[in-house]
């Protein structure tokens, strides 16, 4: 782990780098992962039960067994340890708090002359969310995937998660029975998407894909995407941090620390206007790093793709944190009211030493399906208006079309669209 | 133009062939579209003057030559003819007016243990708005595609338009104008695509693009998506009427027509539970089209595209229209409150006799630019919310970390995620 400092000579060029972590490379993946869409859409359960034997190593010999039952999920949930399923009630119903919160609502507006104009938000029908499994299987990704969508409204929310060996994590399927999932299927990867994309048996297309995966779901949703909607093009996980003096090291070691156990790809990145700090926050790291059960996959991230920034003042630390447009922002900052409103890029900003980016992976409320990559410079955290969309509303008046009609017939006019015209002016008895 | 009945033995076929319309064979110019993406990519202003040449049939001797000045905006402008200028007026207030009323606020949440929630919402830096140009060339998509962006607080803006010959289209000049567009490119298709998501010499990447295009335009979209975001995939223009008995059988007509006259992909579809006004309907249908200026067009799309559905009740009607999902929907029903809240999909919803098609796509107020061939429903008109995004914001006092600390901890542990785990125990001086 470097520590730079952006007087050195060559800061561009290593900035430049950073810049450029957790790019994808679609493209060595794209034919491939095609193909597995492809068999899918053509062969139906065919191609599913050969892609689970090849990826997944077990045999299914018809589409219901690809399924799991309502009873499995609810023994997972009453097995479930007692601090641990009252640690994810919590975190239920806090997501569910923060989630409703963000609901929009239908709004329509009058006009004086009896017109009315409106924009109806609803959900969508059907929503498929992508849950990893196997080892790296997250029940918090199923919370933060699946109650956006219960908010919503949607009435049928279908998971597909991969069971390698066909041993599903009890875990996860405990977190599926605390939000009154129905319908699971066994099935991972591109093969998945391909499902809920195109439909299988009676697995009916979905309307929206959501959640996490390898590059080979990453490109499946991108190649999916327009047949159905999609959350994000997600990459490896990432943190940046900026920090002015006071700052706890230790906590700081920690935090990056934590994102870079998540993959060998995630990037952690410290910027701050005190030398000193950058220097002690990098000797815990590497005094933490032996103790970590983690260690092998914490270290290699920590080593090539980790960075401290040491900036010559909090003005160039936020421009160049602006510019990373991290997926997680600590702000360690003296007076984080005055920084925040200049932080334009970032999927989730924590502020403050007692709010460690861990506590909102699991539990503050808001959703942990963020941005990677620098794509917060666009997409926004998943939310419930991923799982709804909106109509227009237009209803006018005869006196509304009377006084808007002409306007409306010269605009048409002048593209040289003279039906559009004529169904206007028909209206004012002109044709 | 076919008038069916969902009682024909044949309907379930001929509706199947309904919901594929608009399904557009992006692989077939996928490998074309890759390689003027990627050539723009690698060889910047080089690629594009070849690009031009080769397409809009004119040469450009250096990136310079690509900018329209605001002059000539302005220009073109003043020059408008005053009962466009006056209608282009009226039509920007209107679109202005209902977008703002879109627009999303950021909103904090605080809870008693002393943490605040919360989600920001901002503007992204930079939006490209392609805006196709020629003969087809529309001042109204610049208008919808602009004013979102403005009224989101967008502070760069920029516009690609093709100018065949290099004759840019004044109208268009005049709508960038007046939507205080001041950075314009004469490049169009899939190369001005690539200039937007790449950048090339002082064009910066933007960080959305929108706006409508051909197929061409629609897979570099697609392509890119990831690279920037982009509003939506979209297709041929299409209307669906739900009617009963009382309608006037020439409005519906020439609303039908409107659509048709666009292009010949279009579709226009009437539904209707009266087999006497769908007979009447489809014969003023044809008394018009050998009137009209596109009847080439208009007649391609109305024959190949177009379709009469007699359905045997209300209810029926509106399964049927909710499954096609059209970008356009004429609601001519008795009780439209009463259909309303079963309209599941439509991009837009146009009520009654007075409400036109046409009225939406220039002067009503919101956007014209809507999902189509289905998709809506899962995309939303275009809105001002494709031109911001959300960052969640977290802050945690000590006694909130104290409450929720141990929680959270819990089920770091069951995921394995031990440096998530320690991130937190710290803060409760645990570890």
């Amino acid at each position: 782990m470097n520590i730079l400092n952006t007087q050195d000579t060559n800061f561009k060029d290593e900035f430049a780098k950073l810049l450029m972590r957790g790019k994808m490379d679609i493209n060595s993946v794209e034919m491939r992962v095609k193909e597995l869409l492809e068999d899918v859409k053509q062969q139906g359960v065919e191609a599913l039960k050969e892609h689970i034997k090849r990826f997944d190593k077990w045999e299914a010999k018809s589409f219901e067994d690809f399924k799991i039952s309502a009873n499995e999920l609810k023994e997972a949930y009453e097995n479930l340890e007692p601090s641990l399923k009252e640690a994810l009630n919590i975190a239920y119903k806090r997501i569910y708090a923060f989630h409703s919160k963000q609901k929009p609502k239908t709004w329509l507006d009058f006009e004086e002359n009896g017109s009315i104009l409106g924009q109806i938000i609803q959900p969508v029908q059907r929503a498929g969310l992508y849950i990893p499994g196997g080892k790296a299987a997250y029940p918090s990704s199923l919370l933060m995937n699946a109650i956006p969508a219960l908010v919503a409204g949607v009435k049928e929310i279908v998971v597909c998660t991969p069971t390698p060996n066909n041993e599903p994590n009890h875990l996860l399927l405990a977190a599926m029975h605390l939000c009154q999932v129905k319908e699971v299927y066994k099935v991972g990867g591109a093969s998945a998407i391909a499902l809920l994309a195109y439909g299988v048996e009676d697995c009916k297309k979905v309307d929206v894909i959501s959640g996490p995966g390898n590059i080979y779901v990453a490109t499946a949703k991108k190649l999916v995407f327009g047949e159905v909607n999609i959350d994000m093009i997600a990459g490896p996980s990432e943190i940046g941090i900026l920090a002015q003096n006071y700052t706890n090291a230790k906590y700081l070691a920690w935090d990056l620390l934590s994102q870079a156990e998540h993959d060998e790809m995630a990037s952690s990145i410290l910027i701050t206007t005190n030398k000193d700090l950058a220097q002690v926050v990098k000797t815990q790291i590497y005094e933490i790093l032996p103790t970590m059960q983690r260690e092998k996959i914490a270290r290699a991230s920590i080593d090539e793709r980790g960075a401290i920034i040491v900036a010559k003042d909090l003005e160039e630390a936020i421009f160049l944190m602006n510019e990373i447009a991290p997926e997680h922002l600590e702000l360690l900052v003296e007076n984080p009211l005055e920084v925040l409103p200049k932080i334009k890029n970032a999927g989730a900003i924590f502020i403050g030493e007692n709010t460690p980016e861990p506590i909102g992976d699991y539990i503050a409320g808001p959703n942990h399906t963020l941005p990677t990559g620098g794509s917060a410079k666009f997409f926004s955290p998943l939310n419930v208006e991923h799982f709804m969309k909106k109509s227009s509303l237009i209803s006018f008046s005869k006196q509304a079309i009377l006084e808007l009609g002409e306007s409306c017939s010269v605009l048409a006019h002048s593209e040289g669209l003279e039906a559009h015209k004529n169904s206007v002016l028909t209206r004012l008895n002109k044709i």
